[in-house]
C-alpha cells in the first residue's frame, strides 16, 4: 500500500512508532479512534516505565477508557502498527473494540494471524473486525531497523 | 485441597478476591511473591477504574516491576484465584514470571488449560511452570455466589 492511501490514524500510529524507536523502545505505535476522531494513541514504554504490561495497545486502550469513562470501547477502532500479541489481542476483546487495523504482521509474537489466534478461539466473546497489512512496508522496515542495531 | 494446606499466598489471594466481589468487581485475587516474600498483590477493579485491562494479574504484575524497578520478574513467582486469560497469561509470558498457581480452571476465559493456550503456543517465548486447584473450591464457590447475584 502506498502512503498516500494510508489513512490518517494509521500515518500517526507509524509516527508513534518511530518515537518509540527514538525512544529506546521497539517501534510499535497505536491510535483509538471514534467516529473519526483521534481519543487515545501511544506507543511501547516497557523499559523506560518498567512496565512489562506497557505494550502501544495496551496503553492505548486505557487512556481510551478513561477518557471515556467507561470501560468498553464498543463503537471505537484501534490502529497499530504491528499484529498485537496474545496479551494486546486480550485486552482488545476485553475492550470491546469494534475494528482493529495492524500493520505489520508478526509470526513470532503475534496472536491474530498467529499462534493463539485469540479472535478465532471458539470462547472468545468479542471478535472485532480485523483488518491487516496497512502501513506493513513502513512498520515492518522500522522494527528491522530497530533489532538490526541492536544485535 | 483443604484449607490447611493451603499456601499463604493463596490464602491472601483468596482474601483479596473476596474484597473483589465486596467492591463489585468480579471476585479475583492476584499475589506475587520472591523468595517467600510478598512483592505485590490486587484485585480485580475494571469497573471501579475504567480500565479493561485492570485485571488483578495485570494490576499485580505491574506493581511488582513497579517494586522491583524492572520489567521482568524472573524469579518471581504469581498466585491468582482463576485461571489467566489470554491477555493475562500473555503479560506472564512478557514479565517471564518463573511459577504460576492458580485455583479455579475457568472453561469459558482461561487460557492457560483452554482456549488460546497461551503458554502451549511453539512461539511462546517463556512458559512459566503451571500449578492448578490450589483453592479452587472457594475461589470457584466466589465466582458462583458472584454471578448468581447479578442474574
Amino acid at each position: 500500500m502506498t502512503g498516500w492511501t494510508l489513512p490518517q490514524p494509521m500515518k500517526r500510529a507509524l509516527e508513534l512508532a518511530e518515537a518509540s524507536a527514538a525512544a529506546g523502545e521497539v517501534p510499535v505505535g497505536a491510535v483509538i479512534t471514534r467516529g473519526g476522531e483521534v481519543i487515545a494513541e501511544a506507543h511501547n514504554t516497557p523499559r523506560d516505565t518498567c512496565d512489562p504490561t506497557a505494550h502501544a495497545e495496551i496503553l492505548a486502550i486505557r487512556r481510551a477508557a478513561e477518557a471515556l469513562g467507561q470501560e468498553r470501547l464498543t463503537d471505537c477502532e484501534l490502529w497499530v502498527t504491528l499484529e498485537p500479541c496474545a496479551m494486546c489481542a486480550g485486552a482488545i476483546v476485553h475492550a470491546r473494540l469494534a475494528k482493529v487495523y495492524y500493520g505489520a504482521s508478526d509470526p513470532k509474537g503475534g496472536a491474530v494471524e498467529h499462534g493463539a489466534r485469540v479472535f478465532e478461539q471458539e470462547q472468545c466473546l468479542h471478535k472485532p473486525e480485523v483488518y491487516a497489512g496497512l502501513g506493513e512496508a513502513r512498520a515492518a522496515e522500522m522494527l528491522r531497523e530497530f533489532f538490526r542495531e541492536r544485535r
